[in-house]
């Protein structure tokens, strides 16, 4: 099997990371802030640990200021909810995927924020923002990397211009979390949502919203937070107060054990990766009937393309007989779709990671000849 | 080490859920609804299996009224935040839980709703309930089980009585889940909400509300949700429209497989469990100066006791420094401890499961008389 579908889920996990969810499974296996035994202090302290590596990972002095969620999802959701205050006006990038977009269209629906979508424009040319702020424009939302397109949308320009009025930046870092493409404390960087089962290669279930300096928000969920057992509402403690209920210890063990795997072995990663990406690319264009969107963005390793006359999703179950892992459709970006003109047609979305090889770019290159061939 | 502590998390999973957990991260490692190639579409059949097992095992016909969350609470966060409307009154027993105080204290302090604690004699006493009933009551909330006192507090009585009134009836089991104490469809309960981890011995990281009959509340959580990308929120389309963001599909495996597992063990479990809780009680009350609290009252197997004259923490550090696991002080159920009178000295909660021995609590019992010797 071949499996091309990296930007929804990193399929094949380092060994380690397997060991060390097993690990806290296994021969630790209780909720830290739950006890005062023996286990239960432990559990605490790995927290603390996993906490710790994070936060260095993305560049953030205090540990407290990392919050674990289930998914980037609910830790955007946190973000928008417990930040944003009536009358808010929101900037975003015409490619944010619907995690972003619809909590700001519910907001809106519900009258609380207006948002504007920026134009493609701004985002490579971030003297254009000025056109879009407003009195109350307090936050711009950028997605780090495109999941359709995989070009890189965040930029440190577009921060610091952002910055001049006054307004947070909230980064999505679903796409490219694991490239160190950002540091949050020389971009300014506000606010960054991780999910660890993308390509920070921790397993599914956890993810979290990150801050560069200690924060103040509404939490998104109530409820038992191990402290403070007394308080009627989420007690003033942080970070426990935005992460009610049990957490998922054995996720968060997992990341932090892949994120010192990726740390150890970033360079490698981001040169392989870019080595296939680059491959691909050049092998895929060279087909007639293919268009690739947005082909000389500086990007991540993910892409999409159509082949002309083919619907996508035919596209993908074409490939799928030859036991090849695509994805198409809409990804769950409309904004993104609108902006490369692909409402209709969807996209076939490959999206690579290290563990690829070249003989499974050739074998997919071959797959699309001859489908184009039969046009 | 002696584990008494599961009614904060079950240490040792069944090794089939282990298993479960690893074959689907290792073998299958693709999310359900995110694309059309053959392991995706296996995700989504599997993730299909998963809900009809557990609409199978709370008696639920239609497997789509099942939703996932990470964890109870959030699930109660869903129901009370998306059920509730503008000047709802709710009913709660004395013994719920911080993940049902807090979220409704929350709405309570925004405007939106208010809530009224039943005494201890309506959760026995059924016909009591009317005193409390108001025009706009529009829920009670009941957990299945205390998780301080480990009593049963729900009731197919109190159900039926709530039900004259109209009253939604909504019970958390977080509890008590893994007995079969409560049948949705012979009890005529509306909603439940259940956390995998405890007493239905999945691995952490997936919880989630069931209906009996199909629902449409607002989300908790907006984002994507695989299918219906091209929606501006989330879509008319249930179950998924509650579960945006990347599903944690090994532990809803994990979840399926420790319910078969139940199933199949049902009466050795409660059998064993009530066996060591009454040897466990019978053997604690004969010591002298030690209280358990509500002792003649029907109960899972967890109860909580206090030394007189001896802090709830002192006695846990006691225990601990003999390997002994339970935990003192507040329990998250800060109502409960108003009921049972230990707001200030907290408890000591005791815990068991179908795992523990009766050495473990001749061990026990013989460290609490070295304890109550040294008074």
């Amino acid at each position: 099997m071949i499996y091309f579908d990296n930007a929804a889920t990193s399929r094949t996990k380092p060994e380690v990371v397997y060991e060390a969810y097993n690990f806290y499974l296994r021969e630790i296996g209780t909720s830290p802030g739950r006890g005062s035994y023996t286990l239960a202090i432990q559990a605490s302290r790995m927290l603390y640990q996993a906490r710790k590596n994070i936060a260095s990972f993305f560049n953030i002095a205090d540990p407290s200021n990392v919050i674990f969620t289930k998914n980037s999802t609910e830790a955007i959701n946190l973000f928008f909810y417990g930040f944003l205050k009536q009358d808010s006006h929101v900037l975003i990038s015409p490619y944010e995927h619907n995690a972003v977009l619809r909590p700001l269209q519910n907001l809106k629906n519900n009258g609380i924020i207006d948002y504007t979508v920026l134009p493609e424009d701004v985002i490579y040319n971030s003297s254009l923002l000025k056109n879009y702020v407003r009195s109350n424009t307090k936050v711009i939302a950028l997605t780090l990397a495109s999941n359709l397109t995989g070009q890189i949308v965040f930029s440190s320009q577009l921060a610091e211009e952002a910055k001049k009025y006054g307004i947070t930046v909230f980064v999505d870092s679903s796409q490219g979390a694991g490239k160190k493409l950002v540091d949050i404390d020389r971009d300014k960087v506000d606010f960054l949502a991780f999910t660890g089962h993308k390509d920070l290669y921790a397993v599914p279930g956890v993810g979290g919203l990150v801050g560069r300096e200690s924060f103040r928000i509404n939490p998104l969920i109530q409820g038992g937070t191990g402290i403070h057992g007394e308080s009627y509402v989420n007690p003033d403690a942080y970070p426990d107060s935005y992460e009610a209920g049990t957490l998922n210890m054995p996720a968060i063990w997992s990341l932090k054990t892949s994120i010192e795997y990726i740390e150890k072995n970033i360079n490698e990663i981001i040169s392989k990766e870019n080595f296939l990406t680059d491959y691909f690319i050049s092998k895929l264009s060279q087909i007639s009937n293919v268009i690739i969107y947005n082909l000389n963005k500086k990007r991540v390793s993910t892409f999409s393309f159509n082949v002309i006359g083919i619907k996508s999703s035919d596209v993908v179950s074409f490939l799928s007989k030859k036991d090849i892992c695509v994805r198409g459709g809409i990804h769950c970006a409309i904004k993104a779709h609108e902006t490369i003109n692909t409402v209709k047609t969807g996209a076939v979305r490959v999206s690579l990671n290290y563990l690829n090889t070249i003989q499974e770019i050739d074998t997919f290159i071959s797959a699309v000849k001859e489908l184009t061939e039969c046009i």
